[in-house]
């Protein structure tokens, strides 16, 4: 069956605005109000407020050749979301900016805002603006994401002190795993039409770089157990990344150690099939979104407990730097070699 | 002499971003925490957070062939200011995005950071975050802007009524007249590379096109004299299609006259010269960032003293639609003919 695909010309920029954005609803009691005027007006009384933003560019940060509009939609939210959550607060509202070129349809724009809006329905986040524009080339996705946070309750990159145990969500390296197999697949598929990708038994993989997840669970755990995290951010960019950026801001060394870093199962055999070493995969791969944050050792009990969490390591005085304890206890100092766009 | 010119891959993106902000101050009560963690910090505490966001793209919003980097640094900061002050705000904060292609350098993004800068500082904005990657293509740049408003004071765009006098800042047309002016030279550039372009006489036309201002003047007299704005935006797509938006979400008519739309002296000749009406140019030729409002009637003696606003016309009762006034007195249907970069 062949798709409809409506030009984009035929309803113009303030109708699909329209279009696009009239299904979703204002929730939260600090939107006040959303699309429609020059700005959105939102109400934040006394708490903080967050603002985070994220540019993701086709070609650069996805490749529409393997990545549903919809998926798109969605990680394009989350990722912003996560960034919030990093901040031990809570996304509220976003606003959507996007270029596209004339090869996108109207019922394109729907599938990515579809993603975008069960998003914002997960995660009880209202989109409140935006803008629709031509572009000369690829697609280009804008989002700014603002939320909500208590002074007293707001973490930061540079609190973490020596002796602070560090901890991180869920599991690495499986996003970028994800990436090498629909990488594989594409050359595969490019080389002869007739076979079909073989994805069996690598759903979470894929799962991890198509359909992320933000770690709102863990910051209410934390919440619910009275932890404060003396230093927290999201894994974008890769482990070692954000360790230095910690560390750096924080004026901290650290600790790591390589069995402790919480890998998948998935994502292991996967490294195997592709003769990778999947510990430089957790360190440097990205876009796992799980988050990076360091504790005081006095809450050592309280976060045992915690579903999601491992403990990979701790901080130390900045002169020790930045080292990873590998299996057999040789010392290997970390480097960033996160993933970088711009090289 | 030749320019230097440093590939961005030899600082990468931390460094990138680090050196692009770190001459930005912070200088808002608002601004708890800026560049360089997950999410910017602000504090409103009574006030009325304000969200505006603007894409534009190299090749649909600038051409950089007659745009300067540092002209559109300024402009693409002063559009986002404009929308806060179209809501009778005040902006205070901007995070910047950009997507840059391997032609530019490390001194093309200090040109436009350069002028984002001075925007910043003449508005008294802080800029408080952002991103930087790669692009594909050309340049991509996304500004969000956060300002601060009283509950009491912001203007929306659906509360003028029958009867109320409508007025516009400044001159229209002039932004546009300016762009004609550059197309036309950079064809006659193309043609002959002897040529040196003639801009005599033409400097304020070239201002309105390539370094726009907001009016924040006019706001801080209508806030002085207590007039209260019944409805309220920025000129960005053409007076045409703003008088639209606000006669559709008040659910009014309007009537406009003719004689009373204001032009300014050089954007006439320049129209005579290349045989165009000034008056559909001031109608549908947009990027004027002036602002068009409504007042109640009984604020006519008030706005009379306030410089550079024009009464242009009054709003009606929906049934009568929109509408010029001619020269001659004939009445012409208003069309939205704005400047729709999705066609």
């Amino acid at each position: 069956m062949e798709r409809k695909r409506t030009a984009i010309a035929t309803i113009g920029e303030f109708g699909l605005i329209r279009h696009l954005t009239e299904k979703f609803p204002l929730r939260n009691t600090s939107s006040l109000k959303g699309v429609g005027d020059d700005a959105a007006v939102l109400d934040y009384k006394d708490k903080k407020v967050l603002v985070t933003t994220d540019l993701l560019l086709e070609g650069i940060h996805f490749d529409l050749q393997y990545t549903p509009l919809k998926h798109l939609g969605y990680k394009s939210a989350i990722v912003n979301f996560s960034d919030i959550y990093a901040m031990n607060g809570q996304p509220k509202q976003i606003t959507v900016s996007l270029g596209v070129s004339k090869r996108f349809s109207i019922e394109d724009l729907e599938e990515l805002y579809s993603g975008i809006k069960i998003a914002c329905d997960n995660y009880g986040v209202d989109l409140v603006g935006g803008d629709t524009s031509a572009s000369m080339t690829g697609l280009c996705i804008s989002i700014t994401c603002i939320g909500e946070g208590d002074s007293d309750k707001i973490v930061y990159r540079n609190g973490a002190r020596p002796n602070d145990i560090i901890c991180v969500t869920g599991n690495l390296g499986a996003a970028y795993m994800g990436l090498q197999l629909l990488e594989r697949e594409k050359r595969v598929f490019e080389g002869n039409d007739n076979v079909q990708p073989d994805f069996e038994g690598k759903d979470y993989i894929l799962q991890r770089q198509l359909k992320p997840e933000a770690r709102r669970d863990v910051i209410a755990a934390l919440q619910e157990r009275g932890i404060k995290p003396t230093a927290m951010m999201d894994v974008s960019d890769g482990l070692s990344s954000e360790l230095m950026h910690i560390c750096s801001q924080s004026n901290t060394g650290c600790r790591i150690y390589e069995d402790k870093i919480p890998i998948d199962y998935q994502s292991a055999v996967m490294a195997e099939e592709l003769n990778m070493n999947i510990v430089t995969a957790a360190l440097n791969g990205g876009e796992d979104y799980e988050l990076l944050f360091t504790i005081p050792l006095e809450d050592y009990e309280k976060i045992i407990p915690v579903d999601n969490v491992n403990i990979i390591g701790h901080m130390t005085k900045p002169e020790l730097g930045l080292n990873l304890i590998g299996r057999n206890g040789e010392e290997i100092q970390l480097k960033a070699q996160g993933w970088n766009s711009l090289q």
